[in-house]
């Protein structure tokens, strides 16, 4: 059986890391970059990885989606408030018959994608890693790296080939795991994302701060509890104990600071629509009313409005 | 009928403003001082009121509590984070026969002072003014200032007491109404303090701010939403439309920076206790939750406690 080819859409600390490793594995793997685009062209990828160090040259890299050949696998790793550009970026690669794997942080990408694309071309999947672009072209990865993905629709066929790509990724030094419950997977990174990006954007506080208060504790119990709630409603089965462990996981981490707060920091958008709003949307649709949750959207929209009325005074 | 004497407990913005109007009306009025002891012994004090400006000297300023004689009326005017103290500040001003006069943020001090001194001597009320204290002796007051009080307990006698001290104070120029509904007047007070004292330090915005934005509006709407329903349960019947008019309300004022906001940014105590925590508990024993105001006093919470550990490090 041939080897997949790949489409990385967001060549960024996610997307660069895992398609220079499928690309040094053998596959053909086409970046969509546009701030590094120059630099990748003429020095290639510098990857720092805990998994080892490596360099990849001749990278296929393309400053146009329009310029992307048809791959069989598009990898899609942008940020989410970036969506509103897919329709644009996903139709090349994609092609006729290629599917994409969405590795988004949040809720509601791949039921949109679907809508546009066809359910069964749709994948889905959540990342598990501490990992940052620190320069052009230059990765560092520094702690976990799982994907836990699978098909968005469960035909016997997608199931096939989301274990054709979990083989390849693996084979490539990927920690990759398939699942059958893409729903399950999302709820379930839902509750770290919700109460940890959220409260450490509205606290200012990195995990070590946040854990190590017994106030910030029974909030962050309370959202945990309030997702957990969410998640069972929409049909996501996860046991009552993965709230305590959430927690104890987190006690356990080496001080972090999350994705959203990086983005808050630097004056970036923050992914509030895919990490709060949908979940929350989601949960009214079945019923359960997540007010605490609410109550951290509403601030941190806030804040972002805040933070862009402050950004366009600069 | 021979004029009240007075004491008052707290000679900040808000018992030294009314204290000195008192005095000036010719009452017999003894001011316990700590930090400003020395400088009303010898200057007096200096009142900038938008009712008029005046000095007082001739003060009776004690230092200790154990000195001030017994007087009719004890005014609370300390930051109820003081009120482990009363149990020694009181008994010397409040002698055998003598009523407190509670004007403190927030719920539950009448309760707690009545188990101590009795139910027939307690009065409370709120304060609705701009004042501060800007420097030894010396008060601003800038707008507003009225006081709703009444007796903590309605019997006959009392509200006839509270009759003569409501005469006594419009008689010094002071706005005061009487009310036979404390309970009411606390939860009203309630509705604008919860959300704009709370949300100024969360979200790190004086009143205009928040009042600008679409999202902290909702905010604000929902917690004063969920103080209304506690108020109901809690037997203060407020007519719903006062929701929507604490909001218009604040609309209209000056940019405004709350107590809270004041004393968090200074490194003092917030008075969480009886602003958010008693008004939860009091209406959890009523049977109503109270969810997105509970995550506020987490939030304050974790808020005061990194402040008091930045605080200690200097």
């Amino acid at each position: 059986m041939s080897k997949l080819s790949y489409a990385i859409i967001g060549s960024g600390a996610v997307g660069g890391l895992y398609g220079a490793m499928l690309a040094r594995a053998g596959h053909d793997v086409h970046f969509l970059c546009r701030s590094d685009y120059e630099h990748i062209r003429q020095h290639g990828w510098n990857i720092e990885s805990h998994w080892g160090d490596f360099q990849l040259t001749d990278v296929n890299v393309y400053r146009s989606a329009d310029d992307l050949p048809p791959c069989d696998v598009t990898i899609l790793a942008l940020k989410t408030v970036k969506n509103h550009l897919l329709s644009g970026l996903l139709p090349k690669p994609m092609g006729q018959s290629g599917v994409v794997l969405v590795l988004q942080n949040g809720l509601g990408v791949e039921a949109s994608l679907s809508e546009h694309v066809g359910v069964e071309r749709v994948f889905g999947g959540c990342c598990f890693l501490c990992s940052n672009k620190v320069g052009p072209g230059h990765i560092r990865h520094i702690d976990y790296g799982r994907i836990v993905f699978g098909p968005y629709s469960n035909s016997d066929a997608r199931l096939d080939l989301a274990a054709k790509i979990g083989d390849e990724l693996n084979a490539a030094g990927i920690e990759a795991q398939c699942s059958d419950d893409l729903n399950l997977v999302r709820w379930r990174k839902l509750m770290w994302n919700i109460p940890f990006n959220g409260l450490s954007v509205a606290l200012d506080a990195s995990t070590d701060k946040m854990i190590g208060d017994d106030n910030c504790v029974d909030l962050v119990r309370d959202i945990i509890t309030e997702v957990h709630r969410a998640a069972t409603a929409c049909g996501a089965t996860i046991d009552a104990s993965w709230i305590e462990k959430t927690i104890d996981h987190t006690r356990s981490m080496v001080p972090y600071d999350s994705s959203m707060r990086l983005d808050f920091l630097a004056g970036r958008e923050m992914e509030l629509q895919a990490i709060l709003a949908n979940p929350i949307a989601a949960a009214k649709r079945a019923g359960v009313s997540m007010p605490k949750t609410e109550m951290l959207y509403q601030t941190l929209r806030f804040m972002q409005n805040r933070s862009n009325k402050e950004g366009s005074k600069k």
